[in-house]
């Protein structure tokens, strides 16, 4: 069916700012290169700028050690507060990915959005936990209770997930059910060096698909922010992760709109239009024909 | 995580035959054509053969025209004897698509699956009807009240759905969660020849990066059969459809195992591991970690 454009006055375009990059032992740099991203994304016109998953320091869930949680901090607390006061010097909204302290015992890998005031917008705490080889976040991370709700700025509502959460379609389905705007993934993921290039490709690609495929189900384009670089694993059980970089903006349809480059560190600024999201939820109405009188057993484990 | 392969007694590949076609105005040359790519594909060792939606008519749904419900049949019926007989005789299971008369004045777009003693092995009827322009299957179609069921045969469980179904990934987790081995989608859809190039670039890349989402999501390979050929739209609302074809077998990482051409007849064979699947939902465990606690609102139109 053919695709017309429409013109509201509600509708606008959106600048993101993307910021992709390398981690380093030291939180203190890691920081400020973040808030080097951010004060250029603004620079070029950014109104939201997204960070990637626990960009405060390296992806420390390839070994299960208790030393790591000294990284983990309360919210607020100090890193917070940094990256509130420079949402609110530079007027942005900001998604930051930070490893939330809630209790002795008690961890989150939660996203806290902040809008240009430098308030809280919301926040969200990632909800599917992985733990495979290289990938321990069960022993880290508590399952979120805030459930899949989107966080409303004065931008629109984002629907903030987070890594894992990305190869579930449930998740990208309730926060388009609960009205959001964006679909929004800070991510850590990266090559096993032991895997062989076609393999290697294969997971790339069912990376890319499977977050794309949530831009085309829920009609809304999906950020996606991942990391770079190549970090040991200490426990030298695995080969270490190539964090295989390639945040993407994919369209309405999971055309993807910018790639970044698998390698370099990438602060970008991608404009995404608002309009186009319109138009195409009214030639595809997904939301329309759902059997929601047939979906019961989705709350099941398994239908045996 | 490094995919490491395992043998199992239990597992096997599967011979998967594919018949693309071109549909005429003629149901008894559609017919023909349909049992001559059947035997192309068993005589090339298929053991498991799909057709495409509605194969025995042009697309009838461009159009809301009373004089079309002629198409339907019992089920059982001529056609679909025709269809168990062949199943039969080449000792096939075979996936077809046909228009069901239920009873007067109620219809359903249902796939047919006949395993290889020409018993019916089970049917499923089209859950998710569309309704826009060039496509007016609500008019015609009831849905489907026989829920999202795998079909057991001989060669394992079938998710058959049904072109439009695709768009939603409800209906293949549904399916996953029943203990469907492969999911299967009969299929027309095509391009509007008033839309531009990267509009129809767009589409198609979407539709296949749907269905490959599903196989990754799911962890099962994704078998999608679509006609080809130009259909004239005999009310003249719009331009008529120009069905893409690009029939294709997916793994289950989504990965293309091969993709038929998008203008040719086509009778393919394509080998299905099965040991691949099992091998890729250990390392990709998403059945894992969904979170059936929060997923509740799924079951609702919308969250508001």
């Amino acid at each position: 069916m053919t695709l017309y454009y429409f013109n509201f006055d509600t509708m606008t375009k959106i600048k993101v700012g993307i910021v992709q990059q390398k981690c380093s032992a030291s939180k203190k740099t890691n920081i400020e290169m973040s808030i080097e991203g951010i004060r250029q994304c603004a620079s070029k016109g950014a109104q939201l700028v997204v960070l990637q998953e626990l960009h405060v320091s390296r992806y420390f869930c390839q070994q299960e050690a208790i030393g790591n949680f000294d990284l983990a901090e309360s919210l607020p607390g100090p890193t917070y507060n940094e990256f509130a006061e420079i949402a609110k010097s530079l007027n942005i909204v900001l998604v930051t990915s930070l490893f939330e302290k809630r209790s002795a015992g008690l961890f989150h890998n939660t996203a806290v959005v902040f809008d240009k005031d430098g308030q809280e917008a919301g926040r969200y705490r990632k909800m599917h936990i992985p733990d495979d080889p290289g990938y321990y976040e069960k022993f880290y991370f508590t399952p979120g209770d805030l459930g899949f709700k989107p966080i409303t700025t004065s931008l629109g509502k984002l629907g903030v997930l987070i890594c894992w959460d990305q190869w579930f379609p449930e998740a990208a389905r309730l926060m388009a059910m609960a009205g959001a705007d964006l679909l929004i993934y800070p991510t850590a993921i990266g090559y096993d060096p032991e895997d062989t290039l076609t393999e290697k490709s294969r997971q790339h690609d069912a990376w890319m698909t499977s977050q794309r495929a949530h831009a085309i189900a829920n009609g809304i384009p999906v950020i996606s922010v991942n990391r770079i670089g190549f970090e040991e694993d200490l426990s030298h059980q695995t080969k270490g992760i190539d964090f295989w970089g390639t945040s993407f903006v994919a369209g309405p349809q999971g055309e993807v709109l910018w790639k970044a480059d698998p390698n370099e560190m990438v602060n970008q600024v991608v404009e995404i239009d608002q309009n186009r999201t319109e138009a195409v939820r009214r030639i595809w109405p997904f939301l329309r024909d759902r059997r929601i009188d047939a979906y019961a057993d989705l709350n099941k484990r398994f239908i045996d």
